[in-house]
């Protein structure tokens, strides 16, 4: 279990948001998400797999990288 | 059987413009609806009411002005 930081490069409105949230929810391990549009930035709690949410987030169309 | 022209400010990506495009699908009249993020404007094939058009794409959180 634990917090991972993830940078999202092109989101430019809530449907972005919500899209990047959903991506992230559905893949296994994820128990919460929090995408701010400000902030381009994507907070993932849970045991997922890293690069299969960085995976997510690139196949909506947005940039994605691990901050920490 | 007409087509009418709308500004629609406010959209700034494709989820925007699917939004929009479903919202003014959704009204009584409409036959067909072509929605521009460049060109910032909506184009409506059908007999709808024009008000009830400009409604639904304010009520998706756009500013809606009749063009012709």
């Amino acid at each position: 279990m634990s917090e991972i930081r993830i940078s999202v490069k092109g989101m430019s409105c809530g449907h972005c948001v919500a899209a990047v949230e959903k991506a992230l929810k559905d893949q296994e391990g994820v128990d919460s998400v929090s995408v701010s549009l400000e902030e381009a930035e994507a907070l993932v709690s849970g045991s997922p797999d890293r690069q299969a949410l960085l995976d997510a987030i690139v196949e909506e169309g947005y940039e994605a990288e691990l901050i920490s």
